[in-house]
């Protein structure tokens, strides 16, 4: 809750539901990775929010850029990014769209599968390719699935592959989970990575980067340990595995740089009860899943929020949408509590709410417009 | 999968994902409701599918229509739309959106609170209020959840003191779930209805009006009673209880007026195994969870799909959208089989899409543009 947002809210009285980013936080944010992780290349992470405001400061700054699909890349390159500062991140990328990324310039590419290798190889000849491999690892709270990666030894015959193929095989990536609290998941990940570089060393191949993709937390409800933690998580993991021969870095932070720096301002619609035996509060909200907080599904990131009441006795509540969808509940699971002085018409603020919100937000859903932004 | 949508696909070659609703199907779905229910006063439910073209063809054919919003609100009346053919049909209104609808004449109101009840008598005088009751009902394959409606105690109460209040105390709504093909639950719901309509009656006040919601199906991978099969349990339900004094009908379909309408046409962009002990294949489309296949969520809406190989030996696929989300898998345990020869480039039909895709769809998630969609 920084003071520059307080005061624009004070100020602004912007209409709700809305998230206001404050750009010195993702300043700060960023420059302390780079502090404490100095030999790491930052590529953000574009999709936690792709907003031209965000993408300008942090080209400016000197940061590299991970993008999800050819809007990314334009959205890079019409604010300020050069094409061999992007990594191509996504796994899963149209042939057409492989072809535009290399056709403007970028040469750094993920895969994680031989179908994506032939892709490449035909319409990126040259480029720098990455192999993602399967991470299963525990103490993430949004949920990582088989979706991206490969086995480490699959991994292995691509990297060979994509040399017989005329790519560079330039490097390993892997994720621990987005919002990852248990720092020992970097030391488990970079222990596969090693093996797989000395395996490539075998086949006569050095690869030369290791990608630690993101994971580093914002700060929900759950307490999380401070970014020099992480950073000495990190840099102990790989000189445990590595020793002096460290290969290039990158990390591709995008919750931990910008979640933080935004809070959300949200006006409680209606406090109702369902029924004389049944005394919980419900508390609707003019913003619910569908509207940018699509992060609460499965109840998986839970959000810090403050009232207008706050320090006053409180009572649980279930936290639910304004739309006419029954699944358009927040937390009802989760234990939250409001105060027993919450009325209609209050505003409500939600913390750490920079990431992951406004590009989720749904288009038109029930008639409510997409979530409005101010970056300030 | 009609004809003209399939003309319009091979002629057009529009570019994919998109989604293709054939504006006859909704006629004729709205007319086969007509037919069978021509006592029931139809409010399309907006929400489903908020295109102008399908607004204002509905319009002109003598729809009425329940809105979520007031964004719903101004698209019905630039369609063509009375406002007393307007419905503000979501419990959950904010005061200023209430006064909003009153300005422009809307006289019809559903709430489930008090809280809401107060809200309306300030500031929607004298208009028809209906209380919507809460239901457990089994069978929908969307869930319902406790998040809207009252104990029908409360809702005595409720509509007692709406009259108190100056406001018209016109009847009762419930929703027996959204893709309710167990015909069994109108008539538990109907049940209750009437008992309201008995205690009601005691207390001096006749109420005029059911208001069955929607839940009526589309056609996705179970099969569903014909609508003439839900007619029946409908009118069965409502001459049990009410005999000869039958009181207005509304009813609210949504999903099945406009569902089996729409095909979606999504792209094969990448198919892939794990690794050499894992051979399930993994099938990623240009489409998924945040594209407009939200109601994937927990696999619970299974959609049909085609493919150019149909016919063809088939094996179990993990069927996934192409963002870097990990939770954007769409059928991960539902069983879904594909042809073994499916390739990269195929384009997959997803059938029944006409119904909470295109506005269900994320802004500008991982830099993929809203869902398109066509009206022929």
């Amino acid at each position: 809750m920084t003071a520059k947002i307080v005061r624009f809210l004070e100020e602004v009285r912007p209409v709700t539901p809305c998230v206001v980013v404050d750009l010195d936080v993702v300043r700060e944010n960023y420059l302390g990775l780079r502090h404490w992780l100095p030999l790491a290349e930052v590529y953000y992470a574009v999709k936690a929010n792709p907003a031209p405001e965000i993408v300008r400061m942090l080209a400016e700054m000197g940061s590299s850029f991970d993008v999800a699909s050819r809007g990314e890349i334009d959205l890079c390159l019409a604010n300020g990014v050069r094409a061999d500062n992007i990594s191509f991140g996504n796994t899963i990328k149209k042939q057409s769209d492989i072809a535009y990324a290399y056709d403007k310039g970028v040469r750094l590419y993920a895969f994680d599968s031989l179908c994506e290798l032939e892709k490449l190889a035909q319409s990126a000849p040259g480029s720098r390719v990455f192999c993602r491999i399967l991470m299963t690892c525990d103490g993430a709270e949004w949920p990582l699935s088989r979706k991206f990666g490969c086995e480490v030894e699959m991994a292995r015959d691509l990297l060979v592959k994509a040399r017989e193929m005329g790519l560079d095989p330039y490097g390993v990536s892997f994720h621990v989970g987005s919002q990852q609290t248990d720092l020992r998941q970097w030391d488990i990940a970079v222990g596969k990575v090693a093996m797989l570089f000395t395996a490539l060393d075998e086949a006569g191949i050095e690869l030369r980067m290791v990608n630690m993709g993101g994971g580093f937390p914002a700060q929900y409800r759950t307490n999380i340990p401070a970014v020099e933690q992480y950073a000495d998580a990190v840099m102990t993991a790989m000189t445990n595995h590595f020793g002096n021969a460290l290969p290039a870095m990158i990390i591709e932070p995008g919750r931990s740089l910008v979640g933080d720096a935004g809070i959300l301002e949200t006006e409680v619609v209606l406090i109702s009860q369902k029924g004389y035996d049944d005394d919980t509060r419900w508390v609707y909200l003019d913003i619910g899943k569908f509207g940018g907080l699509a992060e609460t599904m499965d109840e998986a990131i839970k959000y810090r929020i403050l009232t207008p009441h706050d320090g006053s006795e409180t009572a649980p509540v279930i936290l639910a949408g304004p739309t006419c969808d029954s699944a358009d509940i927040l937390y009802e699971k989760a234990g939250y509590e409001m105060p027993v002085g919450l009325r209609v018409g209050d505003k409500v603020r939600i913390l750490s709410t920079g990431a992951y919100t406004t590009s989720y937000s749904a288009v038109n859903f029930n008639g409510f417009a997409p979530l409005k932004a101010y970056f300030i």
